[in-house]
């Protein structure tokens, strides 16, 4: 029995100022959590119990498709990320440090290689084989901003498991019994759950899926359609085969266009200066190149130019998605400065490209197709040019999926209509394929006698970020509301009497019982804390029942709320047990 | 149920090269452990379920004595250990690093000061005292030399916890409350302990005991009272007040003692030219000055000599535990030669001391009782002096316990033989006082509304530790006998017919009837092992039950054999598992 007399936990009436969603402040005020380091939290008693809660669902449902747990350290030696390159390619990302010898560790951000180097020190037949291995472990990664409390931390718990087969139809029921076991993790979590196409990113391999709980909160954007089954992260929407234009277009033409440095002002100039007879300019009608950094991880860095039509805004972390493990940003003034064939608000691609004058990489957006003609930059300072005609009067050094997508894209399965939402990242499953143990020489014998490389996936379900996704999924304005599942306890129950009198005795005796009936219990038996404190406060903690045992006990009676109905019921003492049992075990 | 045809473990027949212990050779060859890197360990699946047994017993302990459970990042930032100096303190024994902004931060190797803070920052009052609170976490230490597997890590699973009491009575029981539970803990366990007074290390604070397991690999020793019921690491024996010698003494006197550098020739040479009328000259009339270098954790030297009697070693441990978080080496011989008063094999005290002209450090064991007299070097070469009285010729800096303690040595309590042993520091318990609270600040209002400064205890099991202990504890020639409290499994049934074979049927049978009854079964179902194979393997993986089900079948029988009694006995199948529950829950 959980006692609030003796609980170490303190309720805040007022939010933490650093924190920015619901999750993070409800979690703290209700003394779940309380932060220790930057991205780092300490885990309270009623935390600690609904996190183990989650381990323990999510390890269920691992040892029920057969899984085995086993447990790495999180102090790695940097040789085996230097074999995969992932040391390097982690870039910032990877907490590194030296031990007092000299030699380069890292804290382990996920565990492929080592894995995959356990299972080719113990095994070596195709006969060992399939087999799946998990841990549930503390991971670290040097966020650049570690934000929203639980939901993008720098020391977290998460779920990684992998699995190792023969081919790739092993594979692929390997990378379905997890996908299935995670499916059946969210469902018991109560947390509800999208599944969506998703890049690899750093992680290599091919096909590759996330679950993503749908909370406006998320830092992921992912569209869904509305007419097929289709949804995918954003970054990893991929624009259906555009038709190429077989139009005919005029020759090529400059236009003096001062103090049109902005496709607005253009568009305006050319309506004015330049009027189409068919139709007003458009936005649509200018091809926009955007210049833009990368920055590998090795700290090189390298310009590269993104042609978007001028109506749509370029998604940075679609291209990073492709251009992974480099990042991604604008190019800064000086940098920009150094490439005196870039004319600032005017530039066009008859000068970029890897085999042009200025050797700069330029990628068009699908969108921008062959044979499609544009207004664009003349390079020339107050000069455009029109009818520039992709394919005719310019090429580009290959596609690169660029512009944000937007509300009503065509769905590249079926070309319905895509809607956007938002969502946390709160499982991942991967086919990684032959990637790391072709790198760490993981082969074993097949029934030929002939060494073969084995196929991996690799599946992660991030249990702390469950947590605050839960919390996300399920709040109002007073507080938290646990799913039954993982509530730190089945039943709260508020005395408002004080030491000694009827109420408490029947407060500790109804809580009693529903210990003895197996029920986990919170009883608030503090002395000199008012009703109205004790209401809050549980409401707040979110435990899904909450009984009262206060006045109404005069005429024979305890009160019993629902946090997730908003119900609240008069029951006799005589038959709170079993209502309360009924009520947890529904 | 565990099949060792589909189990994630492979036994090794030989002992792995860098195993110096029976733990480290056992676990590694019966697929408990693998090393992971310097200092860290993968558990397998069979040893994560030892592990988490021992976990659970500890943590079922520590909630029945009230302390709540909690959890900690590792990954902390440096100003909370700046605050107290541990950040210096702990030398290279910290893990440190930066983060990609900069900041400096140390992976814990624990965490008063994280436990102090938050109890500050939840609790004001003395009405919130007595509070204790826990973690089972993974700890941290750059370990120097990590060696014999899981008995020296540098990652390693600890579970540590703090008491908060307004005063120290409270702090009296909080401290025998956590006593107490040691000893439970360690009872469930099996692994038998010993409970002696130990130094607090860097740790600070004042009274402090260690657990530790009898055991010869152990890196610590201690002391045994024959008489009476002392116990005490030998880092923490305090010599008794010894009487200071009354006795008049001949004037001192240089005596030429050419090539007497070390002890054994100058007692020879004393026996041969100086020789004494009431008996010889042994090695306990001379005064050996042992040259050391304390090394302070700020990179810091400083010269220390320290003076005992000539029979007897300087035990460096012991001298380490007093002038920590100093550490001690024997001075080296460039260092040595800065200090051209110290004559190599002829050093005497007339030069040394913080106030003589050489102005190192001179210190005596308690041992050189004032009023001894002592042949020791003139400190000119080929010279000593005979006669010099302790008090009358010299004086020293103060008191040092310095000598190796030795068996027969007199017990500091009541003067009985003391005996020596070796054991493993499996549990510690520390009545820390108020060095934590008054560096951080934690008060609380007293019932009189006066701010008080808290007192603390800090309580550490190695989780670890302890199961490496008890398999040093437990084992045989032949590979490890679990306890059953934490045996991977109940039973481990060997079987050893054919897939379908009559054999296999009854075996499985069996095994699915003791699952039935909640047994945890592991069966080697293995195709193409011969028995002999798995016998051995059962053996050396220890699960303290062996079900046999193999050729007596044609009997009826099957064989049980018992690892702890090492008894073979023939069951009838129909009363198997009848018998099997019965030694399970003897």
């Amino acid at each position: 029995m959980l006692r609030l007399s003796t609980l170490f936990v303190r309720t805040l009436r007022d939010d933490p100022s650093d924190a920015e969603v619901p999750s993070h402040r409800l979690l703290v005020r209700a003394g779940y959590i309380r932060r220790a380091a930057p991205g780092g939290y300490t885990w309270l008693p009623l935390g600690w119990r609904v996190l183990r809660k989650v381990e323990n669902i999510v390890r269920e449902e691992m040892d029920a498709i057969g899984a085995q747990e086993v447990h790495f350290p999180a102090l790695l030696p940097r040789d085996v990320y230097d074999a995969t390159g992932r040391w390097t390619e982690y870039g910032d990302n990877l907490f590194r440090l030296v031990d007092r010898k000299g030699a380069d560790y890292l804290l382990g951000p996920t565990h492929e290689e080592m894995f995959t180097l356990l299972v080719k020190d113990l095994y070596s037949s195709y006969k060992d084989l399939p087999v799946s291995l998990y841990q549930i472990q503390t991971k670290y990664r040097d966020e650049a901003r570690p934000r929203a409390g639980l939901l993008r931390g720098r020391e977290f718990l998460m779920k990684d498991s992998y699995s190792f087969d023969i081919d790739d139809d092993g594979l692929t029921n390997s990378y379905n019994a997890h996908r299935d076991a995670y499916e059946h993790i969210f469902q018991r979590l109560g947390l509800p759950y999208v599944i969506v196409k998703a890049m690899s990113g750093a992680m290599g391999g091919s096909m590759s899926e996330e679950f993503l709980a749908p909370i406006s909160v998320g830092e992921d954007t992912f569209v869904r359609c509305t007419a097929c089954d289709y949804a995918a992260n954003t970054e990893a929407v991929t624009t259906g085969s555009l038709a190429p234009v077989t139009t005919e277009h005029p020759a090529t033409s400059e236009l003096h266009t001062p103090q049109c440095s902005t496709i607005a002002a253009l568009v305006e100039y050319l309506n004015t200066n330049a009027a189409r007879s068919d139709r007003a300019w458009t936005a649509s009608d200018t091809l926009k190149n955007v210049v833009l950094t990368l920055r590998h991880p090795d700290g090189t860095t390298e310009p590269l130019v993104v042609g978007v039509p001028g109506d749509r805004d370029v998604d940075i972390k679609r291209i990073e998605a492709q251009v992974s493990p480099a990042e991604v940003e604008p190019m800064d003034e000086a940098s920009f400065a150094q490439h005196p064939s870039l004319v600032r608000g005017y530039i066009g691609p008859q000068v970029l490209g890897i085999n042009s004058a200025s050797g700069i990489r330029y990628m068009l957006d699908p969108s921008v197709v062959p044979g499609s003609a544009w207004v664009t930059g003349a390079n020339i300072a107050d000069t455009h040019v029109l009818h520039l005609v992709h394919g005719r009067d310019f090429t580009a050094d290959g596609t690169l999926e660029a512009v944000e997508v937007a509300a009503g894209d065509p769905c590249p399965m079926c070309g319905g209509a895509l809607e956007i939402a938002r969502g946390i990242e709160i499982g991942h499953v991967f086919q990684l394929g032959r990637k790391y143990a072709d790198k760490l020489g993981l082969t074993v014998l097949d029934h030929n006698g002939k060494q073969v490389v084995v196929t991996m996936g690799s599946y992660g379900i991030g249990v702390s970020r469950a947590v605050a996704s839960i919390a996300e999924a399920f709040h109002d304005e007073l507080g938290l509301k646990w799913p039954r599942a993982i509530a730190p306890a089945d039943v709260h129950i508020v005395v408002t009497g004080k030491n000694g009198d009827d109420i408490t005795i029947a407060g500790e005796q109804l809580a009693r019982e529903l210990e003895l009936q197996g029920l986990e219990v919170i009883i608030d038996d503090r002395n000199g804390v008012s009703p109205g404190v004790k209401f809050k406060d549980a409401e707040l903690m979110g435990i899904p029942t909450i009984v009262v045992v206060g006045k109404s006990l005069a005429d024979g009676n305890v009160e019993i709320r629902d946090r997730h109905a908003g119900t609240n019921e008069a029951v006799s003492v005589a038959s709170a047990v079993q209502r309360v049992i009924a009520l947890v075990r529904s």
